[in-house]
């Protein structure tokens, strides 16, 4: 398996701490070596790195842990090959164009018969998890054309053909354009919203506080999505299975649940 | 049109001093404003950054021309955008498996109806340089099936291939397996090898030098690729047009010219 991580914030904001965090879980606290990878979005253009040496190993890791690069939207992620080799082909976040945008997708779980999802465009990489990818924003694209519907249409959409890859097996996902952050938990993953009043927080990986009162301003809203918690003393919502919850700006902005 | 940049060596080297001359002409002392990413190869794994905007002004590039993340080879390209919108799809260094290794590759100039290429695979962005790359992969598993040639063997291929590929415009182009750097140069590409009695160098582009006496051991051997000059105090080797130069752990293990 393997660990997301994800962020949405009203201003940019650097993600040091939580990767500080999540990094150490590549290989030492935890088994996800098999490769890192992270988007991030700022006014609506998104860089990445891929890296499929262990997080916790990583030189390159080390830096994004401690240099401050700031973004409205992050997804990240730590992995443990289950489908496919490790390589950079095979290292998330995958990125695909969409209605003139670059979305951004990263998959915790595993799907079964995954080659039967008809995807038209090539998969890069041999991972369920990117052929996924292709497959969601194909639906998408096949249900909306060109003209790309309004965020409650496409989230009631996504959350529907997120429960059909989650009744394949496991599917935890981060997607995002870089203005939405949309969170799929099958399994696991859990969110928390800083605002004011900021207090300290403590990471569970590794000796690591801050004291968020120092770093913010006021009107800051910053929320942050994790398979498992990153700190412990702070609270962090947990997900229900076959829930969708949809971050703009560090706010939710849509949550939808399983009726069943 | 866009400039390339190249690092082989015999020992872990960073390219901040050279990264920083580069960077600058993204968008600053130079139009290849419309991105920038780097490969860097270590003990055959290989990592990549691939950001969409101005090298110049990019807090990413501004990390990575200062930070030392340590590689054996490294391709690095900034671009200005001819063929293809400013996307991160676009954006060079491009990656794919062969021979169960990851190849990367950058591209300078432009290539007269590339849509001509036949590729298998899909290309994931929409410029003439990633199905030129694509091409010559494919036809590189054309001619050696499943077996990798040797070394002299594959730049003679790879050569008439670049060749071939000249004939359609501009084509300029680094390529590596992580062991190998092919670099062949169609109008503008340079290099020079640093080695021990090591001397300071001096930036054409920002007042930065560098002694390297002071960073290097005496066995050490870098060379640098740059489509042009980066350094004006040291004496760079211009490429012959239609010439293939092939570096390994710094040192030039086969140069092949058009005999024409």
């Amino acid at each position: 398996m393997c660990e997301l991580m994800g962020m949405s914030a009203n201003v940019p904001t650097d993600i040091c701490f939580s990767f500080a965090g999540l990094r150490i879980r590549g290989g030492a606290t935890g088994p996800h070596k098999d490769g890192w990878g992270m988007a991030m979005y700022r006014e609506n253009s998104v860089w990445s790195l891929h890296d499929p040496r262990p997080s916790s190993e990583s030189d390159l890791a080390v830096l994004m842990s401690t240099a401050s690069l700031k973004c409205d939207i992050a997804i990240t992620h730590i992995r443990q090959a289950n489908v496919g080799e490790v390589s950079l082909a095979n290292t998330h976040p995958f990125h695909r164009q969409l209605w003139g945008k670059t979305w951004s997708y990263a998959h915790n779980g595993q799907l079964s018969n995954s080659e039967n999802l008809t995807v038209q465009q090539s998969v890069m990489g041999t991972t369920d998890s990117e052929r996924a990818f292709c497959w969601l924003l194909e639906q998408l694209k096949d249900t909306f054309g060109e003209k790309e519907p309004n965020v409650n249409t496409l989230s009631q959409k996504l959350h529907s053909l997120a429960n059909e890859l989650r009744e394949k097996g496991v599917f935890n996902m981060l997607l995002s354009d870089g203005q939405t952050l949309f969170c799929y938990c099958s399994t696991h993953l859990h969110w928390l919203t800083r605002r004011a009043p900021f207090n300290v927080a403590k990471l569970k990986d590794t000796p690591l506080d801050i004291d968020f009162e120092k770093v913010t301003s006021e009107t800051d809203v910053v929320t942050i999505i994790a398979t498992q918690p990153l700190t412990d003393n702070e609270k962090w919502q947990q997900m229900e299975a076959g829930e969708l919850v949809v971050f703009q700006a560090g706010e939710v902005i849509e949550s939808i649940t399983c009726t069943e």
